[in-house]
């Protein structure tokens, strides 16, 4: 038997607590949306909690997170408002080993950025384009089942040059109606940690409704969740208070 | 429930039924041995045949192809006996999706050598060093549970220039006592077909007894089989009869 | 000094002289508009001759590919006719360390589809779409001087899923007007040979008169040119007949 | 005409102005070899200056980065003395595309680290080992003209796991005499900057002087020049007074 795979979705939960037509969309939040579609395909493979941005500590203790598998992301526009101490604690299970999933917005999160070390900055409007996600990786696990291509009618656009490093692999890629390419899937690893970046989707859109993303998430919980054992390197914590376990 | 990976364990099976000296360490075969510790190790969730170069079409017929999710082989002295026809079979398999576990001078192996479009020559001799094994990817799916360093107390030397294509991911670097070094574990996709060269073990060593490097084909399996639907693209069949499924 | 890139363009020049509308585009051949656009961009950095599949051995003697550094290959209609001998040459000499740069429907051809090992297919339509070439990866030697993006007016569109081993890098990614992507230029390593792969351009449309397409062509000359020494490996040599230089 | 390639070399200079047995192996500062070797293989393709710990913002102003091309990077054991001001310039310049080489213990350098965005950490011991380093990307600019295998007599020794990103591209792989294996030489690309990793060498031993090793780095600097215009995403400018550039 093979354990479930225990993932947190954090949410930073503004749009949805402060503008009624978001709510509408999300009426559970957007943390909400995504533990019920992981919960609906995964099952018994899968134990979901939920956090935010309001939460004490934003809900990511040292508990939860030695509790966690796999953390997925959604943040937009409160970024700034995420506590470094947080910031520095997620960053550091990551490297020891839980797996992250990024999602849209997320690209400027501070765990995200720390991760990669760049600027990750892209191009975008909103005007509504229907994005096609192009699989380039069929074999890959996070692309099991998924339509080819996979078409969101309307979506926010994102575009290149999106300013991370080579990823690992990259597993889809995007064409907007205004003629914008974006890699929308893409796979890195930092430390024992297995980071996915997925860029759909936009509070606006009713995108983690949508049966096939719900898909994508699932199969990226799985690719994610690093099922050996999980620790950062002793040299790391002999050189550095940053590293050690919190008290 | 996930479906157990079914793998095929294809052997060249000519050292150990002409030296006496090799059946003694492989008793059973080294596909014997492989195929034990595959059982052993994954138990339901494995189903394991085997198949060898004496039998019909070497054991490798469209029937068992469209039944195998992974095919492990090895092979050495007898790579110009495996049949065209055959190898045009696992070629068009693989791409399909059927996983691929290459051993050791199965680098040879006209399977491979086709896949990988290179001459996959590496330099070698046979002085029973340590070789020590080391994880260079740890949160990778083959890796887990791999000790760190892996140490082979003999076998045979390989060392670079190993002539394969730039591979997705390196899991696995070796060092021998004579100096040399070599990427002992490297993972490439070819089609929809996931692909794992290994280069432990030499048949003039127990390596395929050894608890850890079972565990290595175990992981692999499990990594190999691709579980999204199999297929060449409509393209490739419409092109070439070589893709058409043999009736 | 830096001695001159050796270039030969490889132009299978039938449509040019068989459909006038063709040979209107290109008067002087495509391989006639590569070398012009070559000559202009790279000036005395350059040294380029042009062969045809009508020349004796297709213009591709041993002596010719013995004296070239980096290959440029455009072909279509004809790879059929492209005899196996020259292919094993071509193959030879690209793993041996001279550069390969694949253009358009050359991902058909037989040298590109014995170096990558798959199928090569991909999906395409001829509507004269708008392409738009996005460069991901901005300090690659490939995509200096190129605009963000470069857009070509009226091209075929290509679409993925492309049917080649998983890149070393991706350097550009194109989206149509109907929707499709296509990771467009991509760089493999197979043996000592560095090979780019570029999507544009169809013979039907002005695609080698473009001064960016061009500027591209003069980066992977210069990028594909590997300055090391040139050889296969010994090992290779002794193994296998075809890797003997032909006397 | 291609412009030279212009050189800082950034040296901590503490072991050589305050350990008289290292002053004499590097009676110019380890900065001052590599400057020389620099020199000495490169003639007029490259421009050099060096700068060290005790010059006013560690030598590397807003005036010299701009001038800088590639930046060499030797440190060790001043890490913490660096001042985050200059980190932070060091790091917006690399994302906006000067070259970065970081050699030997710089692993654990401020500027690295926070490119990276792991621990960077390794295991090391040091006994006089033998190093035998071996090229497993023989097409590589970095590689060329490289013996294979290059041999180090005496060196620290690092071994893995290297916590560091996936890299780009693994160049070299080193085996030392008591068995450890390490990837000694890497690439990664941040922003528009390409950065390179090389392991050797430790302040103990004269490896600066080895004529293989200076043309190592000469051929690192000629890769890591990014020829094209040099700049940080808008988005990223707009977003953060980080990125400004300083007035």
């Amino acid at each position: 038997m093979t354990a479930p795979t225990r993932v947190t979705v954090w949410n930073e939960n503004v749009h949805e607590t402060t503008q009624p037509e978001i709510a509408e969309i999300y009426p559970r939040g957007i943390h909400g949306a995504v533990a019920e579609g992981l919960l609906e395909l995964l099952g018994d493979d899968v134990i979901v909690r939920t956090a935010t941005l309001a939460d004490p500590e934003h809900g990511l203790t040292e508990e939860v997170l030695a509790e966690t598998d796999v953390l997925i992301w959604w943040g937009h526009t409160a970024h700034d408002r995420v506590a470094d101490e947080v910031v520095d604690r997620v960053h550091r299970h990551v490297l020891a080993g839980m797996g992250l999933v990024v999602l849209h917005s997320g690209h400027f999160s501070k765990p995200f950025i720390r991760l990669m070390g760049t600027t990750c900055s892209l191009e975008w409007r909103n005007d509504g384009d229907r994005e096609v996600i192009w699989t380039v990786a069929p074999s890959h696990p996070i692309a099991a089942g998924i339509a080819m291509p996979l078409v969101i009618d309307h979506h926010e656009t994102y575009g290149e040059f999106f300013d991370v490093p080579t990823p690992d692999e990259v597993v889809f890629v995007s064409a907007f109606e205004g003629g914008e390419a974006f890699r929308s899937g893409m796979t890195f690893t930092r430390g024992r940690g297995r980071i996915f970046y997925f860029s759909p989707g936009d509070q606006n859109y009713p995108i983690y409704h949508h049966p096939q993303i719900c898909r994508v998430l699932a199969n990226a919980a799985g690719w994610a969740h690093n099922r050996s054992d999980r620790r950062v390197p002793e040299v790391a914590k002999r050189r550095s208070g940053w590293f050690l376990p919190e008290s």
